[in-house]
């Protein structure tokens, strides 16, 4: 009989690679329960998701079955060995417990770096030129903006990257196009990163020396609130900072602050600390260019995650594992 | 005594390198007339402007001192042999009565590029990835657009440069690093093109090959209403058009047309042809990311442009030519 996997999200772009990738390898159950109760039902003895060996998730149904916390994994069946979650960030999956009871969880680098790079060039580029001020007056009737000419080039500034892995590494390459000065703190440096991406080992100086800082570490204990109150004063006066990553690795009222003073000139936000709520503060400050968590959000992106992300499953199923292994795991 | 240089603008970032460039070898006279009849009494024999031989012209005027046209030419004393305008476009001067009089223009080609090109990738990156909906939906507090996951990314894309010269160059440069493919279309090849932009010498068939079309040629009275229902009917349905260049190339009611009836999917546009009035229809797209031509404004490249208009001045009286002779002229 064939393993069953269990998809406890939305497979949305990719649903003709899923039908492909598990046909004759796997029994695809789509998530069918009402809450979290009967999903918690359905995992224990003789329900219909007892034995299911792999679980595929996202935070689509998060509104119907709740976080993927302790409670959750200690659910799970004893035959459940992977869970493959869609998307870089895996800060909202217990990942600890999960370990704890010997099932792998996966993500998908690799897949978000494009897209994610591509949302932080496009707030670098609204920060230091000021085109979302720019939008909004020619939208209110008011044409061009009187502060336009405070704005500046990217070419020859100097970009700041606060983690550089694979978002960072792409970020670096955009943005080497212009070309911006690309320099980087990492705790070691980063063997795969090219010849122009120069390391700076102590954090403050490689603040200190950017124009732009860009917030690429992912969200886990040690980055809760890193950018705080002394990195912020670490950045040169009048700097941006931009964060793709998760909105609770920068401390936002020490960010507010230094806007208010004006030692921050700039910022360009994807990612909020109580997502989907936008502290209204924030609209409040002229230069902010604010998406709501789009980082990863395009068709393309959408489809290779998802792949990305059944790939795991897959690769579990026939070789005994998978590539996407979470750093915390391996 | 020294020759004497009118300053018909505003030289607002490059004041020291102003004082720095002409200190020595040349009168630098501000404008100081109270309308466009004040200037042409200046102008006439006897005036306080009849015997200059050069001039700095940028639009900032214009509300004084009217339109650099053909009644303007005709009123400058013979004495003028050198007009340096300042910006990339030089559509609102009458160069060919300029021609006429053996008067010559110069513009600021190069200084512009690296600004212009930025928003025509900031533009490209709004309408593919839906940015420009995202931050209208977040400050109206709705969080995320239902429409994002309509959104693309631009890695592997194709972009279109109608007008491949030194901005088309440097757009051709940003969207290489994702990489996108990138085809061209000019009358001939350009023999500066790097070898990853494909030249395409059937300009419908260019079009037909885009996913993005950017348009980056000069307006004159060859490219005036160029991109009309023809163009945008040869681009691939969804497609998207972005303008950097002057609103007039675009037929903008065949524009519309096409974005109502769905054939453009997404419209990037700095640039509109009856400036600062954009045609409140534009406003009604969803997918519209509206600047009110920002193109080159900022600080860097403001400077940038004035020096070189300046050098154009210094050149001319130093060796008897500048470098930027617009092209007409050569």
């Amino acid at each position: 009989m064939a393993p069953k996997i269990l998809f406890c999200g939305t497979v949305r772009w990719a649903k003709k690679e899923r039908f492909d990738m598990f046909e004759g390898i796997a029994e695809v159950l789509d998530l069918d329960v009402s809450d979290r109760a009967d999903l918690f039902a359905a995992f224990a003895q003789g329900g219909k998701y007892s034995d299911i060996v792999a679980i595929f998730r996202d935070n689509s149904v998060n509104e119907r079955i709740g976080p993927f916390d302790r409670e959750l994994v200690d659910a799970l069946p004893a035959s459940v060995k992977w869970v493959a979650s869609n998307g870089a960030g895996y800060d909202n999956v217990d990942f600890g417990r999960l370990k704890e009871r010997d099932i792998k969880l996966s993500n998908t680098p690799g897949a978000v770096d494009d897209a994610t790079a591509t949302t932080a060039l496009y707030l670098i580029i609204s920060a230091l030129r000021q085109f979302s001020i720019g939008e909004r007056s020619l939208r209110r009737g008011t044409w061009k903006p009187a502060v336009s000419e405070s704005a500046f080039d990217l070419t020859g500034k100097t970009l700041g990257i606060l983690g550089l892995g694979g978002i960072g590494l792409r970020i670096a390459e955009l943005a080497h196009a212009f070309p911006m000065r690309v320099v980087y703190y990492n705790r070691k440096p980063n063997p795969n990163a090219p010849e122009y991406c120069e390391y700076v080992g102590d954090v403050k100086k490689m603040l200190g020396q950017a124009d732009v800082v860009s917030v690429s570490v992912p969200l886990n204990a040690q980055t809760r609130g890193l950018v705080g109150e002394d990195y912020i004063r670490a950045m040169k006066k009048g700097a941006c900072l931009v964060n793709t990553a998760r909105g609770a690795v920068v401390d936002e009222e020490a960010m507010i602050k230094a806007l208010e003073d004006g030692h921050l000139g700039s910022i360009g936000l994807d990612v909020f600390p109580d997502e989907p709520n936008v502290n209204p503060r924030l609209l409040e400050f002229t230069n902010a260019t604010l998406l709501p968590h789009m980082g990863t959000h395009n068709q393309d992106t959408s489809r290779a995650m998802e792949v990305r992300t059944m790939q795991n499953i897959v690769d579990y199923l026939k070789t005994g594992s998978g590539k996407d292994i979470i750093p915390e795991m391996q």
